[in-house]
C-alpha cells in the first residue's frame, strides 16, 4: 500500500531524530509499502530564519519571506535523503517546486491549488523513498510559497489524497488524539478513532494536534489520518470517516475542549427590530475582526441583549468599535469581560442521544459553575463560564461523560 | 548601464552587512544604472550545513548536498530583497531554476550550460533590482545544482556575459588584487588593473581573490572584472582585456605569487626512451592526482631524471605509486621532497622583455637562494625553493622588480 507519513519538527530537530525517522521509512518499505515522507523543518529553524527578517523590519515583503523560511523545509527534506541513502537504501527529495505542487499566490497562507503527481510516481516507481518538504508550494508564476504555520500537514494530506494513498500517518509529539487536555484532567486517554467532524471541532476548540485546514482536506477527500508519536511505539488514534468510526468505538462523547484565549462582549439594550445584527457583525468584520460565539436571547420590551466572543488579542478594538456602534444604534451600553474560558463537550453520539445538554448544564450546575452563554452545534455544545470555574467544568466533565481512564478500563 | 555586483559572505554576514550591500545597489540604481546583485551564503553558513551532513555520514549524495546548501545563498537573497524592499526601493530575488541557470548534472561542480534570461530582463525593466543567489543553477531535470566552492563569482560573471552588463563587480574583504601576498610583503600594494591571463596565473599560483573558473568566463566573453572591498570605499583593481591593460599601465610584472602547498617528487636515472613519461603521468593521473609543474632535463649515459610537483595531500600516495613505477620501467629510484615552496613571477610584459628570467634567477643568488626546478610560460616564471627561503625570494622579487609601493611613489 501507499503511506504517507509526516514529521514536525521536533521529529527531525537533529540528525539523530532524522536517523529514527529514517529508520521508520525504510521499516515500512521493507514490509511491501510505497513511502513518501513530508517533512517539517527542524525546530526552532523557521522562528530563526523569520528573527533575521525581523531584525530588518517588521513589516518584510512577503513574498520574499516565504523564499526565506521554505529553506528550513528544503534542509530537512535533503538531511533525511542524504541519511536513507547512507543507509542503503534509495531516496530523493522533491521541492515543492519539483513536485509541481501548484498554489495561489497568496504568500504566506496559500492554498493548494494542483498537485501534478508524476514526477513523484514516476520516482516511487523506481522504488525510491520520496521525501517531500512540507509547507511549500510554488505558484503559476513560479514563485515559492508557503501554506501558512503547521502547513505540512496540509502538504501531507494533499499529497495522500492526490495520489489516493491508504493512509497518512501524522508523526507528533504526541501519541494521539485526547478527550481532553492531559495537562488540566490527568485521566484523559488516547481515543482510538475520531470522526473527521470531531476532530475539527476539537482542533479549532483548541486542541492542537492537527492542523484546521487539513482536516478539512482529509475530511474533503476521505483520507483516513493517523496521529503518533515519533518517540514512542504505540497505535495512535485514527480520523477517519463517520460511520467507520460509529462502528468501532460506541461512545457518545468524544471528547472535551478547553479554550481561555477568548474574551466576551455584550451589547445591552439593543432596539429590537431588523438589522441589529448585522449592523454590529459587519463593522466587526469590516475591522477584520474575527468573531467565534454569538448569543441573542429573546427580548423584553422590544429590546434585546447580543452577546459574542472574539479572540483576546481583538479584544480592546472590538469593545471600542461596539462603544461607537451602540450610540449610532441606540443601544444602552456595551460590556466586556475578558475572565471567561469556554468548556466544550464535542461528539457524533450525541445527534442520536437525547439529555445530553441537560446532563452537562446540571453536572456543571453541581459545582456551582454559572454558564453565562451557551452555543450548540450537531456535535458539540459550548459553555462560556467564568475563566476560575475552567478546569474543574473539565475535571467534572470527564468524569460525568465516562472519559475517564479508569471508567474505561472497568468497562473492559 | 547594466552592472552585476557580487557580494562574498563576510560582505552578507549579518542584517547589518546585508544593509550596506542594499545601500550601495540602491545608489547605483539612483544614479541610473541597472543592477543585479549576486550574493553568497552569509559565512559560514555553507559550512554549518556541510557539517549536519557530515555527522550523518562520511560520503553525502552529492545530488542532496547541492539541494541542501544552496539554501545558504538562497537566504542571503531573500534577506536582501527584504531589505531593499523596506529601503523603499522596489526589489525581487530570482532563484537558480527561477532564473533558469541551466547547467549539467554534475553535483558538487556544475558547470554553467545557458543561462534563459528573459525573466531577469522583464524584472530589471520593471525597475527592479534583481537578487540573485550565487553558487546554484538548476539542470535540465530540474535537479538543484551547486559550482563549486566559489561559485558565486561564476555566476555572477555568467549573468554580466549573459546580459551583456557594461561592468562585473566582485566586492569581497580585500580592495583589489595585490603584486603580493600583503602578509608576506608589506609592501605588496594593490594594482589599478590586470589582464584576464595574468588574474589567471595570480589565482592558479595562489591569489586567493577570484574564482579562477570566473576569470576564465570573463576571459571569454570580455566581460570587465572590477574587485573592490565591500568595506572600505577605493578604486579597486580591474581585470579586463590585454590591450586596455598595456596601454594604461607599463609594467613588467604585475605580480609575485607564493605557494607552499605542493610537494616535489623526482624519479632519478629513468631510462631514456619513449613512452617513459608517458607511463608516469598516465599511472598518477589514472589515481587522480593532478600533477603541477613537469621538468625534464637533458640525458645523461641513456638515462635522466624527471621532477614534478602534486598537491601536498596526494604526496604521499603519489609517492608511494611512484616506488612501484619506478621497478616496473627500470628507474634508479624515487625522492619525495615536501619542504618546497613556489615562487613565481607573473607579467604580460615579460613577453616583450627579455633578461627577466635572467634578473629573477640573479636575485634569488644574490640572497644566496638556490633554485631547484624552474618552468616558464608566455606570462610567468616559476621556480622552486627550499620552503625556508619562499618569504625572502618573494620580498626580494617585489623590490627587484619595481613593484615596492615606495618605489611606486618615488616614480610619480
Amino acid at each position: 500500500m501507499l503511506v504517507v507519513q509526516k514529521y514536525g519538527g521536533t521529529s527531525v530537530k537533529d540528525v539523530e531524530r532524522i536517523g529514527n525517522v529514517a529508520k521508520k521509512a525504510i521499516d515500512y518499505k521493507n514490509r511491501g509499502d510505497d513511502v513518501i515522507v513530508v517533512v517539517s523543518a527542524m525546530s526552532g529553524e523557521t522562528d530563526r530564519l523569520l528573527n533575521l527578517a525581523g531584525k530588518i523590519t517588521t513589516f518584510p515583503d512577503d513574498r520574499e519571506v516565504d523564499t526565506l523560511i521554505s529553506t528550513g523545509e528544503q534542509v530537512t527534506s535533503a538531511l533525511l535523503a542524504i541519511t536513507l541513502k547512507s543507509m542503503g537504501h534509495d531516496a530523493v527529495s522533491i521541492l515543492g517546486y519539483q513536485a509541481r505542487i501548484i498554489t495561489d499566490s497568496s504568500f504566506g497562507k496559500a492554498r493548494i491549488d494542483d498537485i501534478e503527481k508524476e514526477k513523484i510516481v514516476s520516482e516511487l516507481k523506481k522504488g525510491k523513498i520520496v521525501v517531500v518538504p512540507g509547507f511549500q508550494g510554488v505558484d503559476k508564476e513560479g514563485n515559492i510559497t508557503t501554506l501558512g504555520r503547521g502547513g505540512s500537514d496540509t502538504t501531507a494530506v494533499a499529497l495522500a489524497a492526490s495520489l489516493k494513498a491508504d493512509l497518512c500517518e501524522i508523526y507528533t509529539d504526541v501519541d494521539g488524539v485526547y478527550t481532553t487536555d492531559p495537562n488540566i484532567c490527568e485521566k484523559a486517554r488516547r481515543l482510538d478513532t475520531i470522526s473527521y467532524d470531531e476532530m475539527l471541532e476539537m482542533a479549532s476548540l483548541g486542541a492542537k494536534v492537527l492542523q484546521i485546514r487539513s482536516v478539512e482536506f482529509a475530511k474533503k477527500y476521505s483520507v483516513p489520518l493517523m496521529v503518533k508519536s515519533s518517540l514512542v511505539e504505540g497505535k495512535g488514534t485514527l480520523v477517519c470517516n463517520k460511520e467507520e468510526v460509529m462502528s468501532m468505538e460506541k461512545v457518545v462523547i468524544s471528547g472535551i475542549t478547553y479554550s481561555k484565549n477568548e474574551a466576551k462582549i455584550t451589547v445591552i439594550k439593543l432596539p429590537d427590530k431588523p438589522g441589529m445584527a448585522a449592523k454590529i457583525f459587519t463593522v466587526l468584520s469590516d475591522s477584520n475582526i474575527v468573531v467565534d460565539i454569538i448569543v441573542q436571547n429573546v427580548s423584553h420590551a422590544d429590546t434585546t441583549d447580543i452577546t459574542f466572543t472574539v479572540a483576546k488579542p481583538d479584544a480592546k478594538k472590538a469593545f471600542k468599535i461596539m462603544e461607537d456602534v451602540v450610540k449610532e444604534i441606540g443601544a444602552d451600553s456595551v460590556k466586556i469581560d475578558e475572565n471567561i474560558a469556554k468548556v466544550s463537550i464535542v461528539g457524533l453520539g450525541m445527534i442520536s442521544h437525547s439529555g445530553i445538554a441537560s446532563k452537562m448544564f446540571s453536572v456543571l450546575a453541581d459545582e456551582g459553575i454559572n454558564i453565562e452563554a451557551i452555543t450548540t452545534s450537531e456535535i458539540k455544545i459550548s459553555c462560556v463560564l467564568e475563566n476560575k470555574y475552567g478546569e474543574l467544568a473539565v475535571r467534572a466533565l470527564h468524569k460525568a461523560f465516562g472519559l475517564d481512564a479508569a471508567d474505561i478500563v472497568e468497562e473492559k
